[in-house]
């Protein structure tokens, strides 16, 4: 059965919009000085529909692939490392496991396509679709099959879960490069630009990667959809992700985007439905060279610029407290008038009245009682 | 008697710092990869001289005070605001007690010199010096002796804090006029690119503080000593973080540093010992217009740029979640032998063997058994 992306409504709500800045501004602070807090409080509001967005904790996916690119030398570490992550990921001890544990954060680990028997162990969600990828630069990375059903497994894992708010990580030796490809395919932006070091090749390391993509598009100047683009350059992880991202805005959960690869799922996913990007939530900018631009060509916004490039979801995890202050500022805080606080003179301080009674028709969910 | 600011050793040790590089880059993951994170994780090793350091929770200080300036016209608000938001302290409902309730941040409340008897109150720690500064226009802010007043009860409000991460807050409507001043002499930065407009002047009300600044910087153009210059143009919230901030130092505290009020201060500590830059993480760049050359003239590299321009310790708790993240990875995440996971095979992913005998003979803490 061919993949049937579910549906994503755009958050628009123009009512809903003004009361949640009409409620922004009234809270004793200076209009606008909470900075990026408060669009990210206004966005919030919108994904939850209500005044007082309550989140839960975050639940993050880990997706974890092979890529038969790997073969060409693309990556500074052996293959194998992408299943011994996975194994670290279950022991407890890799940077997002900490993370995780620190800020109170669900961790699920899906394996998607390592190449790697791992048994059935607790903890792992296998949904490996096979063991890994094809080379893109010789063969599709994908069957159209095998990427539908990398999508269909990442949307159908987002039915089971309960957060409201939900991050996307990944880990695969060789990642940055079907990234990469996808990324050029997508936006247009030459590949040169969208290549960079990965987990740390040299410059002669770049160079080949760049040989490797131009080549892979070369091969695949035929896959045209989005869809087709992604069987073909992507991953059996970004597949899965895209698939995720998917169902978790069709559900309006807050999405925690992630880095280069992560972003990269997201296009693809953009590509099927703008409107996904209304859910989103960008967590940082790299250090990988091409995650600028291609954060720009989402007009994407990160909140975080600490030059990670690890991946694994630690971006959200970084990111989420951020997200949860903005919601507790939203429902906290007091106003003005609560506080007994003065205004500005000239009344430029936000505590300009809320038009009575637009509220209560247009019956948005105010947890709080009183905007 | 006074003021001698008490002593502060800068943290170089090159053994330790060695020693945490190592401990840093043999981490599974990439070398460098989790930037900023890594030599936030290092710099908090060097300040509590040890490879595994637990962070307790920190303790936010607010310091409020009045600013005879005010009587210029210098901000958008009424002074009365001070100590309404005091009150809105004090009740739990400001920006501040929201987020540090969230991240689990103890709070104190510090009357420095607001205008206005609020009384014995339960939670406002009473170090009032006076009843708000003198007018730096026409007067100076505080005689030599209410500036050695404050700084001092600044430092001795850290020997009764038991918190290893000590965060720096403050209230005082008017009290971008004086930092802005302090940013001028201190540094040599024309007025122009030291004023903003705070709590949202608009570009008559920047052009007019601008003019009162140069005023006070004209009527106080003998204050020579960073003490003068401090009692001439400063503030009583000001003074006392400043006195804070070398306390803390003194007892190898993580100092947070806030927005462009708190930095103004940090500004004066460093002219007294330049040592106390080792012990401050500089939690963000503010949205007020000079932060961002203020920052670079400490050479500051601020961890989030979110538009902030709130004060009140707001920045500390937003990034505190950053700086518990470094220590926790640096305590507690897998080495590469340690969870089998393959190194590079050019051997710069980080796995190089420490250099044996010299961390025991160093005599430096590991409160984990293993380096």
């Amino acid at each position: 059965m061919p993949f049937a992306p579910p549906p994503i409504v755009p958050t628009r709500d123009d009512t809903l919009s003004l009361r949640l800045q009409q409620r922004i501004d009234r809270k004793t602070k200076p209009r606008g000085s909470l900075g990026r807090l408060e669009s990210l409080a206004h966005q919030i509001g919108m994904i939850r529909r209500t005044l007082a967005p309550r989140l839960s904790s975050p639940t993050v996916f880990v997706f974890a692939a092979d890529h038969g690119v790997a073969d060409e030398g693309v990556s500074a570490y052996p293959q194998d490392v992408t299943w011994q992550m996975v194994e670290n990921f279950l022991a407890g001890g890799a940077a997002i496991n900490v993370l995780a544990r620190q800020q109170g954060v669900a961790l699920r680990i899906v394996d998607a396509g390592v190449r790697h028997d791992f048994g059935r162990r607790d903890g792992l969600i296998d949904r490996k679709i096979r063991a890994g990828s094809g080379n893109l630069a010789v063969e599709p990375a994908m069957t159209a099959r095998e990427c539908e059903q990398a999508l269909q497994a990442g949307a159908d894992l987002m039915a089971g879960t309960d957060s409201d708010v939900v991050g996307f990580g990944e880990m695969g030796i060789a990642n940055t490069t079907p990234a990469a490809a996808l990324m050029h395919r997508l936006t247009g932006i030459p590949i040169v630009d969208c290549v960079g070091a990965g987990t740390g090749v040299d410059a002669a390391g770049v160079a080949r990667k760049t040989r490797v993509i131009e080549r892979a598009v070369r091969r695949h100047a035929g896959a045209q959809t989005p869809l087709d683009v992604l069987a073909a350059l992507g991953g059996l992880e970004i597949a899965m992700m895209t698939g995720a991202m998917l169902g978790a805005a069709s559900r309006r959960r807050v999405l925690l985007i992630d880095g280069f690869i992560a972003t990269s799922a997201l296009l693809v996913a953009a590509r099927l439905n703008p409107a996904i990007l209304d859910y989103c939530v960008f967590c940082h900018q790299s250090g990988e060279r091409g995650h600028a631009r291609m954060l720009q060509a989402l007009c994407a916004q990160p909140l975080l610029d600490l030059g990670l490039r690890l991946g694994e979801g630690t971006g959200c995890v970084l990111a989420w407290p951020l997200v949860q202050a903005a919601a507790a500022l939203l429902c906290d805080m007091a106003s003005f008038e609560d506080a007994g606080v003065s205004d500005r003179p000239d009344g430029l301080g936000g505590a300009d009245q809320p038009q009575s009674g637009r509220f209560q028709d247009a019956g948005i969910g105010d947890e709080q009682g009183g905007a």
